[in-house]
């Protein structure tokens, strides 16, 4: 058997060591909770934010959480991560170190990401199903190999039912070994093919330095599976959903994300070919966010899934796997997040628009009244809206909150306005007065309009901004020093490469960038090797990675 | 720490013994997945069906699934139900003891009820969240007079990472533990009430005796979990979540359910109230199909979950938990089914309609064009269609087929039905020439409507039936006599009840029948315990269960 490890999630340089639960008795569990005391091993709360947040513990008042601060990103970037996640309420850390629960407005914008994904697979012919989460050991073990590297990252169930099993279970890190063995009961003749299919599921795997979204112990995600009679249909099945994945990053998520080929020496362990989407984050380090892998016949051999082919010959299936994860939320918040807190596309919004009105005293009913007809007017024409018209914050206050979670628009309605017809409007991308605009009439056609029409504004915005920091942050290089020289600025090098992997490592050694991919798009001309200057026949993309 | 144990999904007699995996190696497992050598604990394929099956797979020729025999129901109920899930292929045999691979057709019917809920959940306030699925033993171990029965059940980390762990990790049996360590955090005080929250999850308990949907090692379900205020503010919560459950199981499921409190003995182990839907399965034996928990303050008071209340005073949370699992799909099959196969009600049908078309030779294309427009007329209207196209079988293999899969509805189209432009219409749920409508014509608001006047004809006369087959299944009862002829004739039985726990348990020892529930709807009048003859205020109804 082939390695397990699809390079997206797979962090190549964990340390096994001793994975302890991080504490004993709830007492002390509630207590060391506390994100002043509990720092994930790779990342801590910035002092600031968790004083701000201790604060906001103590303090049960009316409005504590006005007292929360966001370290600001250019001070810390991971601060700032962690500071949006815990004050968005996206995540919190679960009782088992490195776990991670996934909060009510975290988990909207991954079914955003869910509902997109699932037609569109749908749509491309793979159906849903569901596999045990437990894989026998030795199905890992096939492959010796690999059985190796994989280890430092399994968790094993060892005891069922009150007694030691016989064998040792897997808690499924991915499912190739499984889905082939089941493959095989189920593929008889080219009949069978292609058989085409998905699943929405947990993974498990023993990461040690880890980091809410972007590195979990367990996280979520889909998982693809595909199996063909030839390698073409394969090639072009891993090519699909790798645009999808493009597709859905651009259209859906605002990442304009980098699409293209693993190098060799990043290719997932077992696959003919890994094509992977890289996101420029907001402190220029690549993220990894979505990967399709072209397996040839390789899992296939390991585990005797064949077919007999159209002449009666029997032959071994080609296949595929693809992957996106919950990691793509973490994407999210650190491609358009600023220091005012997340910043969402309205696309995969949980809320699009929020509404904030103003009164006073005997003001209330007609404002409150006239927010509730502008709310039910969106919410039937399909607009994902709230009416924050709780009385136990100020309007700043609420501005400020629903800034932080990062709501694309917002509408004020004071009593001015509910007298002239009409509302005052706010973008989240353009702060100020800049971003606001007074006096769109209340009339639900035209509100209706205004509306939808600056949400799309804001969606491509957002891309076009998303893109041009990208643009402005990769540099093309031509030769080693040039590189060098890009990636110790924190920006990304562009370069022709036709090297060893000797000299990929060389690189990765001296700079800490790796191959995040050869671009699908390429520039046309001669080019000759960045480090070898030897003929190239593509630029490849090095830069440092989450 | 109270009881993890939903009584919905624990098998109360599980002896705990050990689990080995049942295979070693691919090769073995190929062989002893086979359905002939592969008998769970509790059930084996009919060797009748087991022989057909073997058929099936040495033959690998075109009609090679017109072999397969589907064992009588009347003949053996559990047979016939596992025959049904191979045949239909709603699902497998995974390789580790007890575990199931839910396969597309099945796990169809899942998202049909994932869908449905998803929206009444949210529609009643509930946010979707996810928590981590590793449990630190000693959340477990809080309350010492549970964790003795518990244990058996449950599926232990002990090595992650390649080290032994300082604690042992429970495999999540169920979430209430993690959630009241979570909500402690996140509850402060009566504006942070209710919290009402649910996760799509999978769930392990060690069952010994297992059988596919209704009780494996590994399924998935929804958990919700509230948080309240009042005690009834909760038990509002959980009567309105059991309402939902039995409205989907009228509506969507077309199954009958009786739903009703469960007896002191049968709650929940640290519940309030526990209330349940108890559906009558095809063999009449009740199948549990959801439950709700008014929890009280019970799991609070273990973790400590608490909240400043108006006045200023620290109290315990109100919390109820409800789910409904996998097991459901198995209710479905129990219900409907018959010696044709499965019959799905429209509603949760992932497949509503097939078209077979049937053809010789020339006339081919003329009636594949118009199998297709039909086709495009249906989907367009929101009808879940399949046209089978295929030219691999015979149209009777296709009627077999289809009718097996449990299509509501079949629409075959031949050259003289091109020629008048009709279709001929045929019932899943009425066999032969009575189910059979000639002449329907094609010109398509007509089709369109005469299709969904049939879909919803379907739905209803399915739960019509299954009403008269409960009805006349369930026997009022008076005495004890009375209750054990009831049971021992394989009905339910439904009389008065007010006797102590220890008389229930004598019923259950003497009759293998337990107190399913004390229904909502009870009779008038006054009414005497069938076991003391003293006064009793409500019937009871008595049943053999899985």
């Amino acid at each position: 058997m082939l390695s397990l490890r699809l390079t997206s999630f797979t962090h190549l340089f964990s340390p096994p060591t001793s994975a302890a639960v991080a504490h004993r008795s709830p007492a002390i569990l509630r207590r060391r909770h506390h994100p002043l005391r509990q720092r994930p091993l790779a990342s801590s709360f910035s002092a600031q934010s968790a004083a701000a947040e201790t604060k906001d513990r103590v303090d049960n008042s009316k409005n504590r959480v006005t007292e929360r601060v966001i370290t600001p990103r250019s001070q810390d970037f991971n601060a700032w991560y962690l500071d949006v996640i815990a004050n968005a309420e996206l995540a919190d850390y679960g009782p088992v170190r490195g776990t991670m629960v996934i909060r009510p407005y975290g988990y909207a914008i991954w079914e955003a990401i869910q509902e997109y994904l699932n037609v569109k697979f749908k749509e491309t012919g793979h159906s849903n199903m569901y596999f045990p989460q437990f894989i026998p050991y030795s199905f890992i073990e096939k492959e010796a190999s690999h059985v190796e590297g994989f280890s430092p990252e399994l968790a094993l169930v060892t005891i069922g039912g009150g007694k030691e099993l016989e064998e040792k279970l897997v808690v499924r890190p991915t499912s190739e070994t499984i889905v082939n063995h089941m493959f095989t009961q189920w593929i008889h003749s080219y009949r069978d093919l292609p058989l085409m299919i998905n699943q929405w599921a947990n993974v498990t795997r023993w990461e040690m330095r880890t980091k809410p979204f972007v590195r979990t112990l367990e996280f979520l995600w889909q998982e693809g599976h595909t199996a063909h009679a030839t390698l073409e249909e394969a090639e072009n099945e891993a090519i699909q959903m790798i645009d999808i994945y493009t597709r859905f990053a651009y259209e859906q998520a605002a990442i304009p994300v980098i699409t293209g080929r693993k190098s060799k020496v990043e290719t997932f362990a077992g696959a003919v070919k890994t094509y992977t989407i890289e996101a420029m984050m907001g402190d220029k380090k690549a993220l990894q966010a979505g990967t399709s892998h072209n397996l040839g016949q390789n899992f296939a051999r390991a585990f005797g899934t064949q077919f007999t082919d159209e002449n009666g010959l029997r032959e071994y299936v080609w296949q595929t796997s693809w992957a996106i994860s919950t990691r793509f939320v973490g994407g999210i918040i650190m491609t358009h997040g600023d220091d005012a807190g997340l910043m969402l596309p309205p696309k995969i919004a949980p809320i699009q628009v929020v509404i904030v009105p103003i009164w006073k005293d005997d003001e209330k009913a007609a404002v409150l009244n006239a927010a509730s007809s502008v709310k039910d007017v969106l919410q039937r024409s399909g607009i994902k809206v709230k009416l924050d018209d709780s009385d136990q914050r100020t309007p700043g206050w609420k501005f400020n909150f629903w800034e932080m979670k990062g709501v694309p628009l917002r509408i004020e309605i004071g009593p001015r306005d509910v007298a002239s017809g009409s509302v005052v409007i706010s973008r989240r991308d353009i702060p100020g007065k800049q971003g606001k605009v007074f006096g769109i009439s209340m009339e639900p056609s035209n509100l209706e309009a205004y509306v939808k029409d600056k949400l799309d504004d804001i969606q491509s915005s957002l891309l076009e901004k998303a893109i041009a920091f990208r643009d402005s942050n990769i540099i093309d290089v031509s030769t080693y020093d040039e590189l060098k020289a890009a990636i110790s600025q924190g920006k990304w090098a562009r370069g022709p490469w036709s090297a060893s992997d000797e000299y990929e490592l060389k690189v990765k050694e001296e700079t800490g960038a790796t191959i995040r991919c050869f671009p699908f798009e390429q520039p046309q001309g001669i080019k000759r090797c960045l480090m070898t200057g030897n003929p190239a026949e593509e630029v490849a993309i090095f830069a440092k990675s989450y």
